[in-house]
This record gives C-alpha cells, sequence and structure tokens, in this order.
C-alpha cells in the first residue's frame, strides 16, 4: 500500500495544475511560491474492524512540497485536513509554509476522508447508506497510515512530524499529537474549539460572541443588528410578508413560521461568516471578503434607514459577494444542518452534516437576550430529531469528550492552542495554559485562526508574535525529538539505561539480543 | 445507559456465588475476604461506526468490590479484563486487592467483550461472521465507557482511576493509559508484551526464552528435552509411529506428518506453560500446577530413561493434572492457531485466536538451534493463510505499531512494565525505564505478571520488592491526581492560570461567562 507521488497525469501538467491552483492568498505581498504535487494514497477503508469491507482501500488525496525540504535536518509539517477541498486550506496556511522556508520542512497538506476528492464511495459518499465510515477516529488514523507511509516512502523514518490545523483541522492536529504521540512531535491547534465540541460549556456562548464583534464595532451597530430582526418579526407578526420578502430581496415568497426561522437563519449566519472572517484585508476563504468585513458589514447595514435594507445589504457581503445575485434564495444558500454556525451546500457540507449529527456536538442557540439575533433554540432534542429524520442517526454527545478528554489534557505535551479574540469560537476552546507544554496562545484582534495564514502588512503585532512563538516552539519540539532519536540510537548499541527503580539486577540485555542468562 | 449494580439474581444468592467463587488462591495463606459483586453494563456494540449495528447494545460483565472503598479519598482501581472469564483474573489477582485494602480502593474487574459472559452476539459471537466487533480498539472504549458509567452513577466523577492488567491485560491497561490518560491516572502493566505483538523484534525470542527457563534448571533436564523430541522424530522417520503413539500416549494413532507437527506443537506447548506459570507455590490459574513447575517438569522428564517416556510425563502436569486422563488427545488439547503460545479451546480460546489474526501479532517459531524445541516456523505467511482459512480476514501486521506506539512511549506518562524473568514474554515487552514516569521493573525469579498474585511466603524477595515500589507509585500517582483536581477547581473560580505564553493581554474570564469585552 504505497504512496503513489505520481500523479494521475503528466508531470509538468500537474506542476502546472499546482501552480495555476495555489495562487497567492488575496492581498498578501509577500508569498513563497506554491509547489505542491498532488498525490492520492490507498488507504483502508475501515481501520476498525477487518471483515465489514476487508482490506479494501479508497484514493485518499495528499498535497506534498519538498520545495524547502532539508532532508535529514527538516521536519514534516502536516496539515490534518478538515471539513473541504485540500486546496482550500493550503492556500490559505501560508504561514506553514513560511516556516517551512524556515525550518527546511516537507510540507504535506492530507484530506480528510469524504471531502474533496477523498470519496470512498465515490459521488455517493454523502448520500444516505454510504456515510458510516466517516468519524473522527477514522479520519486520524488516516492520517496515520498516510503519514507513516510517507516517511517509509521517502526514507524518512526518523524525521520528526508537526502537525497543523485551523479549527476542525486544528482539533484533528491536537487530537492526533494526544493519540499519536509518537508519531507527531507536536501540534499547533488553530482556533480549535475542543470543548464546545465536547459538548461542554454555554450553548449561548457562540452567538453571544458574534454578536460582541458587531457590540465592539459601534454600539449603533449593534442596536441596528436588533432592529432589523425585529423589524423583519413585527412584518410577519402583521402578516406582512410580501413586504419583508421586498425589502430583504428573498427569492421565493415567505408566507409560513418556517420560512421566518429559515430567513433567520440565513440571516444570522452572515454574521457568523463575518465575524469569523474578519481579517484586516481581504480574503477567499470563506466567499470573498474585504478587509474588515465585520466595520464594512455594520456601514452597510447603517447605510440604510430602513434597517431590514441594511440587514439585506450586509447579507450580500456573504451570499453575493460577485454582487451578480438578483436575490436572495434563502433556501439553497443556507441549509439549516446540524450545525447551527453554517453547512453550505454540496457533499461537503453534507458530509460535515453528518460528523454534526454524530460526533461532533454544536447545538448552540441564539436567545434574542445575551446575543443580537432572534431566538433559534438549537436543543439535544432538536438534533436528535434532526439527525434521526436525515441520516438515521443517533447522535452520541459524550464520545468525543470520553474518547478525547475536551479541556481535560493536563497529560498532553507538546500542544499550542492559539484563538483570535475575534473568533466567536475562541470561547469554545482552549484560553488557558494547561501545563508547560501545552498552552494556550490569545491573538488580539484575530479572527479564525488568523496565525495560519500568510504573513500580511495589515498583520496585527499580536500575530506577528503569536507566530514567532509559535515558530520557537515548533523548532523546540522538533530539536528535543531530534535528540531523543540520537539518544536512543545510542542507547541501542549499549546497555546504557536509567535502571533506577528495579529492584532486581538486570540480566537481559538489550531486546532482542540473546541474553547470557545464567552466566 | 446506566450501570446495573442489580444483578439478575436475588442480591443474597449473587453474594453466595460470589463468595463461593472467589476462592482463596491455591496455597496463599492470606487472603483479603474477597467480597464481588457482579453486574452488568449496558455496552455499546460499536464505538466507531454509528449505523452498522447504531446504538444497539450487549451486556459487559463486570466485578465490583467496595469492601474497602473510602468514598472521597480512595481511587478506583480497575482491572482490563484480558481474553478469558474475567473471574479467573479476579481470582488471581490478589495483589491488587491488598493494595485496595492499603489504599482504601473501589476494585473493579471489567471483562473483555467476546470473553466469558460479555458475548455480543450470544453464543454466535465467536463463530465466524460475527466476530468483527472484536478489536482492543473497541475493547478500550468499552472501558472508557465503563469506567466513565460508574464514576457517574457511583457520584465520583472525581475519583481517580489506576488501571491494571497481566499479560493482554497489561498491554490494555498501558493502552488505556496512552489513548485515555484524562480517565485513568496511571497503569500497573504487568508482563504486557507490548513491543512483540506490535511485530517487533526477534521471533525466535520467545521460545528461546522459554528454553533457557529449563537450561537453567539444569544441562542434563535441556538434553533431555532435545533428546525427547529427537527420539520422536527418529521414530517418525523409521516409520515406527505406533511407537510414538504408545510411548508417548496419544488417544489418537499417529500417521502423517502433520500429526507430528501437531504432537510437536502440543508437545511444545507443556513447556510453555511451566515456564510462564513457573510460581514458587501451587497455582489454578492456567490449570492445576505444583510449585516450581518447571523443576517438576525436569525431574519428570528425566525420571524415565526412555525420554519420550519422560515427555509424556512433563507434559502430563499440563494436560493431565487431574492424573485422570488415560491419554492425550493431541487434536482436541491443544489447537493449533494463530497464537503459537497456546490457544486452547472453546469459545475464549476462538476468540484469542481472531485477535490474533488481526491485530496481535504473535508470530513466534521455534528452530531447534537456538531453542530446545523442534523446528517449527510460523511466519507471516504460514498467518495469513491461516487466518484467511479460518476467519477470512488479512492480519495488518503494522496497524498496532502505528496506533500504540510499541515501545516508543516516550510522551507517556506514569505506566508501570513489569517482567519476571523467567517470564518468556518479558523479552517482548519494556524492560528498560523510558523516562521518569514510564518504568521498568524486573522480577528476578518471577514468571508470569507473579507481582500481580496476592502475596505469599514462598515470594522471592524481589517480588515483594517490586510491589512495594508499584504501591508507592500508584499512591503518588493518585496523590498527584487529586492535588491536580483541586488546583483546577480553584482556578475554576477565579481568573488564575498561567498566563506566561499569551502575547496578548487577555481579556476573556473563564469558560463560559460573559466577558466585558470592550470595557
Amino acid at each position: 500500500m504505497g504512496t503513489r507521488l505520481q500523479p494521475a497525469l503528466p508531470w509538468a501538467l500537474t506542476l502546472l495544475l499546482a501552480l495555476g491552483l495555489c495562487s497567492p492568498e488575496a492581498g498578501a505581498h509577500r508569498v513563497p511560491q506554491c509547489d505542491f504535487q498532488e498525490g492520492y494514497f490507498e488507504q483502508l477503508l475501515d481501520h476498525f474492524n477487518f471483515e465489514r469491507f476487508g482490506n479494501k482501500t479508497f484514493l485518499q488525496r495528499f498535497l506534498v512540497s519538498e520545495k524547502f525540504w532539508k532532508r535529514g535536518e527538516g521536519p514534516i509539517f502536516f496539515y490534518t485536513g478538515n471539513e473541504g477541498n485540500v486546496w482550500s486550506f493550503a492556500n490559505n496556511s501560508g504561514f506553514i509554509l513560511e516556516l517551512a522556508a524556515q525550518q527546511g520542512a516537507l510540507v504535506v497538506f492530507a484530506e480528510h476522508r469524504y471531502y474533496g476528492k477523498s470519496l470512498p464511495f465515490g459521488e455517493r459518499s454523502t448520500q444516505r447508506g454510504h456515510t458510516e465510515l466517516l468519524t473522527v477516529e477514522q479520519a486520524l488514523a488516516d492520517f496515520a497510515r498516510l503519514l507513516s507511509a510517507l516517511r517509509r516512502d521517502l526514507g524518512a523514518q526518523d524525521t520528526p512530524a508537526i502537525v497543523f490545523g485551523g479549527s476542525y483541522g486544528g482539533m484533528l492536529s491536537a487530537y492526533m499529537r494526544i493519540k499519536y504521540p509518537h508519531l507527531v512531535a507536536g501540534a499547533l491547534a488553530a482556533s480549535a474549539p475542543v470543548v464546545a465540541v465536547a459538548g461542554l460549556g454555554d450553548s449561548y456562548q457562540f452567538f453571544r460572541d458574534v454578536s460582541a464583534d458587531f457590540e465592539g464595532q459601534s454600539p449603533k451597530c449593534a442596536q441596528g443588528v436588533r432592529d432589523a430582526f425585529r423589524q423583519i418579526k413585527d412584518l410577519f407578526i402583521q402578516g406582512a410578508y410580501d413586504t419583508v420578502s421586498q425589502e430583504f430581496g428573498t427569492c421565493q415568497p415567505l408566507s409560513s413560521q418556517k420560512d421566518l426561522t429559515q430567513l433567520f437563519g440565513f440571516a444570522r449566519n452572515a454574521f457568523t461568516v463575518l465575524a469569523m472572517m474578519d481579517y484586516p484585508y481581504p480574503t477567499d476563504f470563506i466567499g470573498h471578503l474585504p478587509a474588515n468585513p465585520v466595520k464594512v458589514g455594520c456601514d452597510w447595514l447603517l447605510s440604510e434607514t430602513r434597517r431590514i435594507k441594511g440587514l439585506r445589504a450586509l447579507a450580500g457581503l456573504v451570499y453575493n459577494s460577485s454582487g451578480t445575485e438578483p436575490c436572495y434564495d434563502i433556501y439553497r444558500q443556507y441549509q439549516a444542518c446540524a450545525d447551527p454556525t453554517g453547512c453550505g451546500s454540496g457533499p461537503d457540507a453534507k458530509a460535515w452534516d453528518y460528523q454534526a449529527c454524530t460526533e461532533i456536538n454544536l447545538t448552540f442557540s441564539s436567545n434574542n437576550v445575551t446575543d443580537l439575533f432572534p431566538d433559534l433554540p438549537f436543543t439535544e432534542g432538536l438534533r436528535q430529531q434532526y439527525c434521526l429524520d436525515t441520516w438515521g442517526v443517533w447522535p452520541r454527545r459524550d464520545w468525543l469528550r470520553i474518547s478525547f478528554g475536551a479541556g481535560d489534557l493536563k497529560a498532553a505535551s507538546n500542544i499550542i492552542f492559539s484563538n483570535g479574540d475575534l473568533d466567536p469560537w475562541a470561547g469554545g476552546g482552549i484560553q488557558r495554559n494547561l501545563s508547560t507544554s501545552v498552552l494556550a496562545v490569545t491573538i488580539r484582534g484575530g479572527a479564525h485562526h488568523l496565525d495560519l495564514r500568510a504573513s500580511h502588512p495589515r498583520d496585527p503585532t499580536s500575530v506577528r508574535e503569536a507566530r514567532r512563538l509559535e515558530a520557537r516552539l515548533i523548532g523546540e519540539w522538533v530539536a528535543a525529538a531530534r535528540r531523543e532519536q540520537r539518544l536512543q540510537l545510542a542507547q541501542r548499541g549499549g546497555l546504557g539505561g536509567t535502571e533506577e527503580h528495579s529492584p532486581t539486577r538486570d540480566r537481559t540485555g538489550p531486546l532482542g539480543s540473546s541474553s547470557g542468562r545464567w552466566g
């Protein structure tokens, strides 16, 4: 089961494709030239069952760049792909490349099963009946096998690896270090909400913190948001559905409570996206956004005296960034799903919905009291009903906590949990150092995993400091892993090693050799 | 999904049964009075798939003793059951009870799925087609859920837990600490061959070390063993099958190479058992054995001038301990399987065979050069063929190493790996300290997990010292876990915690509370 670094296409064409796709991040002035090669790995379908799918495999996609790699010296930087096309992460994680250039690292971006082109059952993968192999545990085992195979194929068995990830990818990085510490020497888990997804914490925290970003812009903006939703609600109560449809600009007529709920979810989601992506320069990660999208959103909202129209304009930043959409198809552009922070549409969104129906707990609600949004509860009961109807599965709310420990990570080591204080996900993550090597880094003025993005002139000071710290720690982890290896190699040559706690005289030699037992 | 501590039988009757079954270990003079209650837990069938078996459950058996428990003070001692009836482990691990009495611990013995009475599919469980849920990962997840549920039901969420196990059970204890460190504060892994089962090391090591025990008895004994096997082989070559059958005492006539191989395996296995169970007093763990069975075996072997007859007598210690078997049914009493160290017969043996065909690597061979036994190779190729024929599965030789790291455990903590230097499994385990808290303890004159057994007047000094060390370390782990908890509780009350590495001023309050973000 080897890695197939040879692409299906002629090499030159793939390289062209690679260069074409790995475009410089919008607004970035200085980006190391991208040089990813796309590969496919024959990955086991089921790591936890020997019979159901036997030893059948599927093709897992990954990207690799040897551009900066100093063989024998530099580490492997391995991005634990999350809920989307691997290229979108490769194209928005310039910091990893910058760090690779500094530390002579091999860079790998591994695609998560069921996303992008890594489909266990081809196009049917995210259809009901084909989803059972989509779990966090399977994904981690994928990464473990892929990393082991890469090391073997590249002759890099002794090369330390550091895992990186943002958001769900950050969770996966932390989990890799927690569960497979013999394979990865450390993890940078950026904006990884490991506590919230374990079903702990306050279900109102998320939308409270989205609201805080708009309150932080100005009290007038916050009031504008409240007013906008209020207006919509009042019109509905009065039965003036057409007015709402007209002023907000929905494609379809509205008429029911269900439509109101959908409209509210649709609109609320715009705020979520603006808050998460509140970078100081334009980005293309989730849609095309301008610099400081929260500020711009507030400006748009307040530009209209009629608040609904202002809300419509704000929503346009997310749902009509091209400026060409004539109306909002509120049922198509936003799909209510098991993730109230937004699912999107398409196969990747379906896969994520399945994960949110099984292991990932995202029962966030807004209540119009501690947040600016309408009262939209998403209780465990509602989730269970939705998941049963949609996927025929029962969520296991307690599993992630039992399996990974949520915030109880004192036995772990070498993990950085970074969070931006503008990011609504931050409140669901690790915000305090848990030990001398499980550290929390707070990035003031940072949104969703800003630190993973390439350096930019408009970066706040905090993220530059954070990246410096991360670079230093990662360098230390790699160096320590190298030292450890040299020590072990030296020990294997003789009878070295500490025997302090052996209450008897040790008569055996190194593992595997015959011992003069009775000599 | 609660724990059902109420037995299916009337309480008094179960207590009687419990007292009756938990008999004092043979030869032990001082045993804390057994007081186990048998319970059944509704355990998830499949922890790694939400659809195949949905949320269906099976009844997992466990034993619990509150006899010594000092609620609020003492820890939980949790035995991670291995490949057999849980009572046999409970009845042969007196040290855990002694330690529980000293440290005020609640004691739990958890049965491993597919063994004893913990059968996912009842009696059909170990039949082909029903075995897919038998993996190490499923078993560990069982223990994690069971322990969490027990804590909840007993109001002991803050009670630290220590896991214990011997042999495969020792592997599971180590794996629990490695994979679920937030649930267990430390592990005593006795005679846990974590390196060998990961497919590493020398395939001749095991039988070389069995041989060493008999060589250590006397060179004459060793020669006697060689001579016995030599005689059998020579007679077969001459075609004198009946002579062998008569002199060795087989029930069936012998006639083929297949019979010879079976006879060799049958006989070799007797040596394995004697070596593993070479305790200084009589035991009932694997069969009924006298004190110092290796010595007794050698005495019997050398008591007959005709070596085959001596071998017959030695084999009787294992295969005819009652003295009532008229002959050796070599195909029934020893089943060649994927574990060349012996499978036994019955459902439990089948389950273990399945494990040895999937994740557990036991491709040990004897070669008649570095050991006293006939040349009986058990290559990966032979294993694959056997496993495909028997179970329709392909072993994944590399999985255990990828998943658990074999001997690369520097990131782990709080694990004691103890090994007796008479135990042939010792050479496949951890024999050197790997860090300040992953320690190797060698017990001179000790066989298979002697330290887990109850204290006995004939214990060698080494095992007393080992138990003292283990008791001390376990006490320290529990105390440290308690301190850690108190610290965390204190921190939750305020803004405590270390912020050394936060490059920005931390503005957020404790998790889940609203923060004066812009104040």
